[in-house]
């Protein structure tokens, strides 16, 4: 589904489902059939896919490829009932993400609205099928309005005449979201817009998602890239190498406090201290008017493997026995060391640089 | 030599040397016999011993253990040219360790000077061998100054009646100097003054200096320690876990400008974010007043296998391949993000706490 030259992590036409294996990523691109639920299941579990918005959707596809060529015998209401403990079974792959049960709970309320009036069980598929498309397409068009959004902005804000080199975090690519990506979308957005000199990316301990995953990205799509030890950042725009650093987000709270990887934080310290812009990219779903700021959210700790041993916690112990370790997912980074945040809807601004912003009023504006 | 519980990384007694081999840490701690100057060649270019004073010391110690039993037939003369020729041999180890051949030039002057008026062999080599001996003394004691000062500045600044907790980067300690260590020499005496809360250490990417070194010393010396990422540097100081940052120098200019480890200057703005303070801790051996400033400091560029390949560059491949690296050894951190350089001659401070440092001044009037 469209043309991009952007690393895709799902494949998919109708009655036909690849997903992209994560697992084997950098050192091989192996894609992986998947022919039905049971199929998206071990997928998800097995970490084959990963990023919230990408397990919704291969959760969603691997059941619309299953019931595509489905020989089904019962009435609509069976069908629904069929698609909903499908969708049930789905959830319980990976029953912490939200994104995945918020999903399942839409489409089972679809699928048992569209049964009281369906003429036969193929209509029921047949909605399922279109639902489950719309949602691929949709995430895949909103990354694509980020990074337009994105570089339309930045390019505003920077001057249009000189190239722009940036600086990301983590990752927030194709291999996070349906396709094209958010922070990394306006990168391939800055990319295709021949504005781009170079992409910056860290390595992004403790797991190594800059290093493994973004650089994987950016070499697949040919933009200029080069890693660095997160702690060379400041170095790097002291040397005048960046003009912006744009990162992805976990969750954003009214006042526009962002709760990202572990290191964004740092990063906007830095920028600050340096000129530096500094973008949130991220879809609307991401904000939750519901936190005032973010003091509300409450920060995962992870393994100290992670930091014990090799490769992220897989390889080879690396550290001192014994010594303790503290290993926090996310931080948050303050509104305030934020320049703006970048929507599918259009780009947050603030009236006061150093201020906060009011993003309910910008939710309202754009309905 | 010294009774002190600290780790030793250089184990001496008259005739006797055993070095710590550094290769094996963190998983093993194993020492290696050192009888002559080609076992103290060997030790050095195979790295059982590094850090820059740790290097020059071991190299003279080898050579002191070697002529400790020697049966010489020949001159004065003719012993002092022996050990010229030796030295010359051992700085062939690691021919770029400024230390190193600054050390051996000392010593060789030293003995070509003692053989114009020695009535014997044996007196040069006792001659070389109580200056070896002092190498390792002095720099000991240097580092217990350097720590000892350090300490009662930091409890005058921060309050004695509560206790400090700190935050370190990259390896200052026994396995970089002859022995207790220079930021890491100012923890342990925090701790064994009861002031200590906690010590924190940075993994120090990308060669993990940090997690393998400094993590394996403060377990060994029981000092309560936690290690995190370097990213994870700036959530902590917001969390108010830490009062203050304690690094090493490699070069310290004249305004005190100094050369650290890459991410030393990424701490210094956050901890100016935060308003904690942020001592270099070192010998007056790293200043060099003829660099009027930073500018001045060329900065080393290493293999990007260290950040290509897992465990510092030594185990699997875990980035993307075609990724090109940026990876400087060293940072600059600006004199007015320091707020004071604690050597063993006491403590430099400022007048302006945003201005530069006269450490000229310091060096004429501790004369």
């Amino acid at each position: 589904m469209g043309e991009s030259s952007a690393l895709q992590s799902i494949l998919y036409g109708r009655g036909s489902l690849r997903l992209l294996d994560q697992r084997k990523l950098p050192l091989e691109e192996v894609y992986i059939e998947v022919k039905d639920s049971a199929d998206g299941w071990n997928a998800i579990r097995d970490m084959v896919v990963r990023g919230a918005p990408a397990i919704a959707i291969a959760a969603a596809l691997s059941l619309a490829v299953e019931v595509f060529d489905q020989d089904f015998t019962g009435t609509p209401a069976e069908a629904a009932s069929f698609v909903s403990k499908k969708l049930e079974y789905l959830v319980s792959s990976r029953p912490t993400a939200v994104n995945l049960s918020d999903a399942a709970t839409k489409l089972q309320s679809l699928v048992s609205r569209t049964a009281e009036t369906a003429k036969d069980a193929k209509s029921i598929f047949q909605v399922f099928i279109e639902a489950a498309e719309t949602m691929l397409v949709d995430d895949v068009a909103d990354n694509k309005a980020i990074g337009s959004h994105g570089a339309k902005f930045l390019q505003q804000k920077l001057g249009s005449s000189k190239n722009i080199s940036v600086l990301t975090h983590c990752n927030t690519g194709s291999l996070a979201t349906a396709g094209y990506g958010t922070a990394l979308g306006i990168i391939r957005a800055l990319h295709s817009g021949g504005i781009l000199e170079k992409a910056f990316c860290t390595e992004t301990r403790p797991f190594n998602q800059g290093s493994r995953l973004t650089a994987f990205e950016l070499v697949h799509d040919k933009i200029p890239a080069t890693l660095i030890a997160d702690s060379a950042a400041a170095a790097l725009m002291n040397n005048g190498q960046v003009q912006a650093v744009i990162v992805g987000a976990d969750r954003i709270a009214a006042n526009g406090d962002t709760a990202n990887k572990i290191g964004t934080y740092n990063l906007s310290i830095s920028a600050k201290h340096h000129g530096v812009q500094f973008y949130v990219a991220a879809p609307v779903t991401s904000i939750d008017l519901s936190l005032p700021s973010g003091k509300e959210i409450v920060i995962e700790e992870r393994s100290p493997k992670e930091l014990l041993n090799a490769e992220g916690g897989l390889g080879k112990q690396v550290a001192a026995s014994g010594i303790s370790v503290w290993n926090p997912a996310f931080d948050v980074t303050p509104a305030n060391l934020i320049t703006a945040i970048i929507t599918e809807k259009g780009v947050i601004t603030k009236s006061d640089p150093d201020g906060a912003f009011d993003i309910k009023a910008f939710i309202e504006a754009a309905k």
